[in-house]
């Protein structure tokens, strides 16, 4: 590019301006991080990313992350000064106010050009690392004709300081991610203070150590940010980590490089004495032409580049698959539906576990955009099948991932893979350890991307590690989290559905809950029964007075309840309800003809979990019977468990007769 | 110790000889780790540990950490033959059976000497973090005459691998912590097998960045491991990492160095070659009485060093208050009871979290042991009251604490606090970050420590700051972890009374949910009216035909709608629940005072709350009416939100009308 010097100052200087009026008129916002990081940014937009501004899905463009997502101006501040259709000037007048794509935080769902979601501090980072992983596996299966693009990423203190920046940067040095660049907006200013008041590390010492080059800049010196971002461009075989050292709020002269500026508006006075201070004589959300005219300009250089991209891509002999991929279709399924409709006459005892690995067999081969791995329990979560090979720094064409024992950066990760496009990734480890990473389970759901967990040792039926490793809370936690399928399917039929289900889902991601002990096969008839969430897989033969609800491992026990209560002359219903959430979208016809709408006194309802029972009450009616398990399990072996918490025919049975003669 | 090489070697493998014995009876567990590090914790029990078994509670003891937990057999083993009364050889011939206190995973609330809960990896480390930070408190509070010891701990690849690890020597090495010991069990390998599919990270050097002092040995070389505690302990004013280079299952000769020792019993073959291995030919849990002896003889140091700190503290000045505050027994709180029953006659209108930092400006000169802090939203969280001076490493006795961004380690730490005693602590983040630390949320239930969360920001409530930052769920999710209080108080009294109860609820965490909008004060009247968890707040006027169910911010919202009810002849309670657990624990009468369990056609109940509303059919019945949001938030002031998402009297009254109707 051709800009010199004296055009980038007032090109940064029009995010400054507009960062600290959109705040100040929202009076509510961060004007800190965009007006120190200003200069970085027009660097970097204007020199170094790909991108074409009127084709903000180009699969090639290079992504851009801002992971200290608090510093929301400047991501809106670049989109419309380089010429996205939104915003427009209105939405960013619009700043935090209820329908503005502006949001307090980047959203992706309300902005193209936000390539994901941020605000939680370190996951933006760590979905970086997830995207340049995609790009190198897309890059490895496609060629460099179609796929070789860099991932950007602004991170602040908080981002470096989370643990989970930990866990992202060990895999990007470990996977020698070198088209991965994270500019570190050094500014030595936390909410609290200064960050000596808090932190003492040396990070560029701590990245080197994890496998990363580092390159430092003064970041208000044009050249020596150009310099520094030219170096981390040119390092291929390594992440790099840009310090740019910042004045927080840089520009407004009695507030700068304090935390002052970080999370509120800096008041009229003094957005009057940073105009002055900037030389920014134009009224608020004003920009000059001439400024304007250099912003839209950034763009032309990536618009030709796209232009040879699509020629590339038009002849290709790859074409069909890679669009089909990066537009998130699947192929076709009918032989893994065929498949598993097979199963159906079979009779095979399995844990749900070792179901799921029996499913991704059959997908993986079928779907060559799975990604699968493991948050270093691969013989646990039997994640590993269908013949796919190691991702490794030497063939980043392999599917499986050796994540290590990092679930919170794991899932990150696969947010950011989905999010790129291309691939869909599926992880495991335990279903409790869903804890250590529930915060970007959610923002799975959040950005409505098709993230498939695969979460094993579902509940004490794990047995002997104890209560510290023994869901309790965890199934029903999930299913709080708006726009989350969580399954737990009751046998391998219902965990073949829930695979399909969920593989079929493109913006909702999936929880699969599974058991780590063997649990019977309950069905030989009725394709896709999963998909309405519940069904009734048992009727009753005397005269209904139960409807026993179950999921999961107490599906069969709930068959055994039933056989005890028949030959007590109490007629039962047994539905399996694999999905709470999907039960709940069915019509009210549906719902009523299983769970039909009459007193206890005629029927009564019973669920079945090993788990948390407050929720339940949803489907039994608070005067039904809620069994499960409201404290802490034990360590012992599963079925010493189950008889000590009750999960027995003959625990159950006599607390559903008292119940009936009440 | 005037124990020489030649007897610890034997120490060492009884230590492996039990291990492998126990998991191969219980057939299951996990061997690899305890054979692994048998030589080191027979040198560092032997050597170095401050500790004497007949008195597990002895205050100067220095703390032992096992943080990678599933080593269980290495403590067990350890306690047993060192002389603590417990475990007997039969509770380890018991391992991992129900009832014994050998629990897969070393549990603090079944051992004496079991300092921590351990098994969620890296957690362990985190606490050793907090017990340390609290030894220096206490040291500077009460004088070394009393306080003065180290905390020891062992960890595995998997817990420096662990985000968390972060955050935790990030503080250690911030404040210096130079009686923190932590011996790195390095054997390079995971249960996915050898560390180099998943990482490739300089540890020392991150260590040594983050202000750690390193030094190395070989895990099996007697003297290189004394050499190096020694210097590990006799580096006062930085942390030190001890790495030890292991063999994992040293000493099971085919299998020894592979993941195959990591987790499952060594089977009976390797079993026998291990013994020929190790010149071990006892049968199974046998301890030859020399063997015996000399590991009963490593706790006589400790016994003659624990004599002399009783002589000291028998006179001490100070020996009745540190006494009143290692037994968790609280000063006396009637001034502190009196000021808030003086609220009453006052008419506040202040945020819950503003409310929250004015009973800590009562409750903090009051209690000494208090000990404060925040994830680095001191001025958000309004953590800071009572005039405490910040922590620092030059300043211990500072009972504020700067924790950084650093959510989860700060909950670890604080759990490590508490179970260290004499200190009651209390950190603040926003509510929507419980995700970020909710394990550790847990580690404080399931190991009953009077750990207090003040999470503010508790609902769309925030405002601007959009979805990610919104919680919908946390609240509900948070009530579903056993042993929990979750307060959600609605005013000022009630969050009085909620920090009252918080803070004399010596077994069980609680999480203060606290606003960040201004709330009307709804009480003038009734002391402690929260310790029931409901109560009337106000009682219909017409013949009651609802009942509104409440909590926080919409407890003034039900009021109004109760109002408008009342104006339509519709009779209403409000019913104010700051805390479904305490109102669970009330008896049935009580109860069905609050609640009278008759058909929704009679009385209809109606919850209202700013959240998921999963669950609150308990309170509702499953035909009643839950008011709630069950999908994300959205970015626009306050307000606007609540009347988008319909919080209103003009959105709840037609709905409760319509329903009544029906």
């Amino acid at each position: 590019m051709s800009l010199d010097s004296s055009r980038l100052a007032p090109m940064a200087n029009a995010i400054r301006a507009l960062s600290m009026d959109a705040v100040q008129a929202a009076n509510s916002g961060h004007p800190g991080m965009p007006m120190g990081m200003a200069d970085v940014a027009t660097v970097l937009w204007s020199k170094f990313l790909k991108f074409d501004a009127s084709a903000p899905d180009w699969a090639d463009r290079d992504r851009f992350v801002l992971s200290a997502g608090h510093g929301s101006m400047l991501i809106y501040s670049l989109l419309h000064l380089s010429g996205y259709a939104h915003p427009t000037l209105q939405e960013i007048k619009d700043f935090r106010q209820l329908g503005s794509p502006c949001a307090g935080h980047p959203e992706n769902f309300l902005l193209d050009g936000v390539e994901c979601t941020t605000g939680p501090l370190g996951q933006g980072l760590a979905m970086a690392v997830g995207m340049a992983m995609a790009e190198r596996h897309l890059n490895a299966v496609f060629g460099s004709d179609l796929v070789d693009h860099r991932t950007w990423v602004i991170a602040g203190d908080g981002c470096l300081m989370e643990g989970i920046n930990h866990e992202a940067i060990g895999l990007a040095g470990h996977h020698q991610l070198g088209h991965l660049n994270v500019l570190w907006d050094s500014n030595a200013i936390t909410i609290d203070g200064s960050t000596d008041l808090s932190t003492s590390e040396d990070i560029p010492a701590r990245y080197r150590a994890t496998g990363w080059h580092v390159v430092e800049c003064d970041g208000h010196d044009f050249a020596e940010i150009e310099q520094a971002l030219a170096a981390a461009r040119d390092e291929t075989s390594k992440p790099s980590l840009v310090v740019c050292k910042t004045v927080i709020g840089k520009g407004a002269p009695n507030k700068q490089g304090t935390s002052a500026t970080h999370g509120a508006p800096l008041g009229e006075d003094e957005i009057a004495a940073a105009r002055t201070e900037l030389g920014w004589d134009h009224p608020a959300f004003e920009i000059p032409q001439d400024v304007l005219d250099d912003w839209r300009s950034t763009g032309e250089a990536g618009k030709q580049t796209h232009g040879e991209w699509k020629e590339r891509l038009s002849g290709h002999a790859k074409a069909d698959e890679f669009q089909r991929r990066m537009a998130g279709d699947l192929p076709d399924l009918s032989s893994i539906r065929s498949e598993f409709a097979e199963w159906l006459s079979g009779d095979q005892k399995v844990a749900t576990r070792k179901a799921s690995e029996m499913a991704l067999a059959v997908i993986n081969p079928v779907v060559p955009e799975t990604i699968g791995g493991s948050a270093d329990l691969t013989g646990s979560n039997n994640t590993k099948a269908g013949e796919i090979g190691p991702f490794t720094a030497d063939d980043y064409a392999g599917r499986y991932l050796y994540w290590g024992i990092r679930e919170f950066g794991m899932a990150a990760a696969m947010n950011g893979m989905a999010l790129h496009g291309g691939v869909n990734p599926y992880g495991g480890t335990f279903l409790i350890f869903s804890d250590y990473c529930r915060n970007a389970i959610r923002l799975s759901a959040l950005q409505q991307q098709r993230v498939i967990y695969v979460m094993t040792h579902d509940s004490i039926g794990l047995g002997e590690d104890g209560p510290t490793h023994q869901p309790i809370e965890q199934v029903m936690s999930l299913r709080l989290i708006p726009n989350l399928n969580v399954f737990r399917p009751a046998d391998i039929i219902e965990t073949a559905e829930c695979w399909q289900l969920a593989l079929e889902d493109k913006d909702t991601p999936s929880v699969l809950c599974l058991s780590r002990q063997g649990l019977p096969q309950l069905r030989h008839e009725g394709e896709m029964l999963s998909e309405k969430g519940a069904y009734r897989l048992k009727s009753a033969e005397a005269a209904r007075k139960v409807i026993l609800i179950a999921t999961g491992s107490e599906v069969h026990l709930a068959i055994n309840v039933a056989k005890a209560l028949e030959e007590e002359g109490v007629g039962a219903d047994v539905v399996s309800m694999p999905s709470m959430e999907l039960f709940e979208a069915q019509d009210d016809a549906y719902k009523a003809d299983l769970l039909p709408d009459v007193s206890p006194s005629e029927v009564l309802r019973v669920s079945i979990e090993a788990g948390a029972t407050l929720g339940w009450e949803r489907y039994t009616m608070a005067n039904g019977l809620q069994i499960g398990l409201d404290r802490f399990g034990a360590s012992a072996p599963a079925p010493d468990l189950f008889e000590k918490f009750g999960f027995t025919v003959d625990a159950i049975v006599p607390q559903i007769m008292n119940k009936l003669n009440d």
